[in-house]
């Protein structure tokens, strides 16, 4: 299988720590300050036998629009989780899921799966088509949280829905015409998954249709122009916060 | 006194809108299709007695780095207001503030802005170094978003922060050491700023220590590495809940 070239200290540790894909090589510049992080990656690499050379400039050149901060790896791609799978993973809670439909930032995409992680969203749907893939860059902009977070591809947005419904689900989606705001959900005590839609298009018809709640966040001053991360953060933190002060 | 870029069709649209800035013309590309949004563009001009005029791909070969959607106007730039005139201006309401501790990227500042407009923020305060400064990429990234809000540069974050509190403002700073968590605050009931810090350092220990409160949030997954906008975002959309449902 071929590789995947990953870029970044960030990424490369978080790669490591979570011992998801194979690591074939890591390359360090011979041009950097070594620091504690860098240490870290050396010292990993190490204990799980994995190989690392140092390279001089040329070697880099070619990654020279990343901002790769002296270090790549070559990894496995990253693996997709099929719908079906993660629904039967028996899980003692209430799991959640963010949707995409139509993301096509891949820095947006990045902040997402961050904001996702840290939040303890469960799983992120992506579309096979109409929106960003994950790739290099935005395995660097999730700061390595890609590896923490199950990626689930498929052909169909709207056949996932109705598969999440069929299996005790809560599909709620993010609409700006919506008549309840985000807070107004109870998010605790039901598996529920969230649609957010492309940055101008917003969530696809059919899929507001087949939603069990739409909901808005609230705008001030007129300005209807969140970013759909910071949208995103919103709604997850609420629910987060629903979550931990009902414990 | 010298003109600032301004490029893309949301920047412009919401110079002419918010029209505290002067702009001198604007110049759109010939090669681009004309769309709803740029033909509200023109309308307004006309409104406004603003020159545009059409140019060549030459004109536009300089701007090729950024993503100009064929229109630039020549702007006048942001007139950032004095932490006292913010302070005296009198309002019938409590009132919030964001403070950003050394944050260096531009799109998170373009992020950050859109963020306080949507959620309703009165200002927003940057120290004159050791932070990324307004400009054409802000601009851009910000959706037009910084001429909804003022923007206050200050030479001293600490005596900023003293004189907030020398006026019944209480700061809020965020740390993730931090016991509380920012929901445990109560925003409704004061005139608040919140202290954002830098993408890796965090907010500085005399900044921490002039606080009237620091707060966390709550990370998931042993992940702790959110984006600084949307640590914001969640953080101020809280503030903004508690003061609806409060309502």
């Amino acid at each position: 299988m071929e590789n995947d070239v990953i870029y970044g200290k960030n990424s490369v540790m978080e790669a490591l720590i979570s011992g998801k894909r194979e690591i074939n090589k890591i390359i360090i510049s011979k041009n950097i300050h070594t620091d504690a992080k860098m240490n870290k990656i050396k010292e990993l690499a190490q204990q799980k036998g994995i190989v690392f050379q140092f390279a001089g400039r040329d070697k880099f050149e070619q990654y020279a629009q990343f901002n790769h901060q002296g270090i790549i790896a070559q990894i496995s791609p990253i693996e997709y989780l099929e719908l079906e799978d993660f629904i039967n993973q028996k899980s003692g809670k209430y799991r959640s899921l963010v949707i995409l439909d139509g993301v096509e930032d891949v820095h947006n995409l990045g902040a997402i799966v961050r904001t996702c992680v840290c939040a303890g969203i469960d799983g992120i749907i992506i579309p096979s088509r109409r929106n960003v893939q994950v790739n290099s860059v935005v395995e660097k902009t999730s700061a390595g949280a890609i590896n923490h977070i199950p990626i689930i591809k498929v052909n169909s947005l709207i056949n996932a829905v109705q598969t999440l419904k069929d299996n005790d689900w809560w599909v709620i989606a993010t609409d700006a015409s919506a008549r309840d705001n985000y807070y107004d959900v109870k998010y605790n005590d039901m598996n529920f998954a969230i649609i957010m839609g492309a940055e101008h298009a917003g969530v696809s018809k059919s899929l507001l249709k087949a939603s069990d709640f739409i909901v808005k966040i609230p705008m001030q001053n007129d300005f209807n122009s969140l970013n759909v991360s910071n949208a995103l953060s919103a709604i997850v933190f609420e629910a987060l916060r629903q979550r931990l002060i009902d414990k």
